[in-house]
């Protein structure tokens, strides 16, 4: 397995399909830039999902993350975009991405997306 | 963009109409009059709401925020104008204000308020 | 306004009676007499309430909670007499009064009643 | 009153049967011996209930905890034996038992149950 | 009884089967080994059931936990197994395993399965 | 013993006057009035001494605490005056006094005193 | 006594001046303006001292923080500058100011002072 | 080794005697009874001792702990007794016991007994 | 002023030389590159320092930890170069570096270092 | 460098040797066997030191504290072991090894270890 930066994300098989189960992922380390100022933004992400075949690599998430770094990302749309990833990448049952931002101009910002797997 | 208060909000584009998500706002840093002393009140506001077509620009709500500094204004009333101020700008789907105030006379006071679109 | 203990509840017009909001009053600050002992009891009270054209004084609430403090209140009584006098004074949507007793005996007593206006 | 020991709960009359309301009460307090080796186990014990006619005298439940000292209690038995004798007591429209006991073996264990009145 | 590790969950009749009720068991001592690179992995295991005709035994569950100590397990995979293992044992009417694992690549990961008894 | 408010502090002998240990005791519930507007003022009195020939009998103490209730007493004088009466009922090797307010104008009060036995 | 803000500290006599203790005195509620942005700066203020001859009164302690409001004020100066002002309008045997900033540029800030009398 | 309750305490040879270093135990399971009411009381029992020749054995701690449980015992007098007990069966270069009580009355009492090995 | 990552601290006139006291800087936004894999590695850094001539300027600092972003560094060696460099820019009489990393390996890891003027 | 359990501790020179400054390093991942009952213990181990010609590298400690997972162990004996064998490596200018041990028969157990450089 690869050990760089990397916007695909691997899987594995569902150990237990037949079940549905929450899978939680907090990830305190990440940081991107702002689109307006290049200055380094900082947050942490919490995965949660029920996953359907699939379930996401850890060491993949990680470096997932981690090609973040030298990006410029909106708050509203980098969280939107890492949903939207892991959706593509695993199909799963539900998945949730919040994203807690340090504070910024005196403002602390947390966004929040939900998608739910279509039947 | 101003740097100076000011109560109109700016804002932009929503990045993902496509889907209802949360975004949530906390800003420690409220202080206005009472009307009735002329002494300052403290309060943390917090902002969340899903947004429709347009999103709060952060920056902005920083300056309106601060565009009470020097105003009068009641615990109850100023909540729902705030409240006010949020749908007349970007017509979210769903918003909701929470105004903790500081002690005054031994007493700890909060303010909840809620809107949804009509359909 | 007065400022001596007095059962008497002054209210104020709600500034926004189109809508359902939420306004939370925490006092650490109450004590009335033991009954059977007449030693002194210790409570913190909480007051959520959702008001129709009327909202409580802050003040006000104050001076009405120092009332109790040279009578005899069970807890059980006396959080639902404090509550049918929000409801008298004030005929909210809804009410709630929590009042949490300092320990006596080893025991922690906290005591909740809630109120709903009729249609 | 008496202060010994008893497994007797002394009951008050509801000072509001008209009103569907909560009593909380939190023992930190409670302790038992363990049947198998006889070594002694504590427990904090937390009793939520809506009374119907009758409420739980607070000293008179301190007296019932202590009843439990000398006596051999499996912690799923004496939660469960605890809620009957509460339910036995006052007929609550409502009653929840929630036992924390230390840890033994490396092991947390708390028991929760619940009595709905029948109808 | 045993006191050595082993895959088998002892269990006693439960004392009140007319009553649902839940039993809560955390373990801050699960460790295990990583599958791909054989280091230990540390975990706070937390057991939530409602248990049919029988409970399971404390010490064995100690025991049954420490079984996997030479064991390598992926995350989700031993999250599942454990719940079948108790579904197993003692065909719970409601039974739940949280498995809290130490962080790993900077990432904390936290699984979560449920299990309903058929009717 | 009274059971009635009193500033007469009991004392009973100290059980090992041979060696300096040190007696802790945390009230919250102390209250007294402000000798300015007669409104309720509440603190958490913390007293901690070295015992020399006398003990501070508990009862005593919570009785003696108990007769400020409808004093006027400001912050400053009534710490230093308890610790003087603490000092005059047991004259220990060392003693000291923090009354800790609750906030009063937006400030948080507390006062801290000190006595070290003469040799 | 005034209540406009204003720098004059009034003072009252020590009513226990043989004795050396501590007073501290802590104010969440300071606000100043930025002098490079013009923006608003929040603080905590704690004062702790040794009063000599005087005490700082507490109305007008919070009158005197209160005159910040509308001014421009650098962290590490309007610091020095509360303490000397204390120290000009009490002489006390010992003063220290904590002043501690809310969050600028991602970056906490906390600045403190000590004041020794000279003997 | 026994396992039934016991003021003997049993020790083991330390086994670093050449180097002064700290042993902490803490046990929130120690309960006695008030010598005045007959009544349970409840503390949490801290012994830190640097060892000599000897070290406490944990399990005889425990035992030794437990002897209490039907014992009469005033506050002040037993946790200096407890201190003497180390004391006479390890004879430490340094000990100290701090027992942090219940509260009883509305008073939160700790006491803290400290010994040094004479040279 | 500029709003570039750099080495560079600037620094402006300290407003009370006469005086010692402390100042706290903390920024939880430290990142810097692993030397051995490349990944990126996360700290707090804590600096507090009592200047003599000059204070470090509050954006030069954030700009000055930026300029870490893209460099590898090794725990230990950086957090002695940050202190080297506040001591070369500032010539404080104390400084103190505590840069706290998020876990490695399932370690934790802290490095402290202080700096003393020369007389 | 080896992946594999191992006493043996690897070192890297000091990048700072004129300079005291210390090194803290947490790992909450320590487990051992009890040498009484063979059953796993766990404990947290906290590393403090002032290097002198050489640091820790922080994989082999990792390396290091794994390796006694399939050791008998007592407290005392351990704590003071992992110290001495730390000095051995590094020979520190001061070395301090906390070893706190999850709960053992309702004993919470630490055991605290100093080394100082001899001159």
């Amino acid at each position: 397995m690869s050990t760089l930066p990397s916007k695909e994300l691997e899987v594995f098989p569902n150990p237990k399909p037949s079940r549905d189960y929450t899978i939680q992922i907090e990830s305190p380390e990440f940081t991107c830039l702002c689109p307006k100022t290049g200055q380094p933004d900082f947050a942490t992400i919490r995965l949660e999902y029920i996953p359907d075949a699939s379930c996401v690599e850890l060491k993949s998430w990680k470096l997932y993350l981690w090609s973040y770094r030298d990006e410029g990302a909106f708050h509203e749309a980098v969280t939107n975009r890492i949903l939207d990833d892991v959706v593509k990448a695993t199909d799963p049952r539900y998945a949730r991405i919040e994203a807690e931002f340090l504070v910024r101009g005196g403002v602390y910002t947390t966004v929040v997306a939900e998608h739910f797997q279509e039947e």
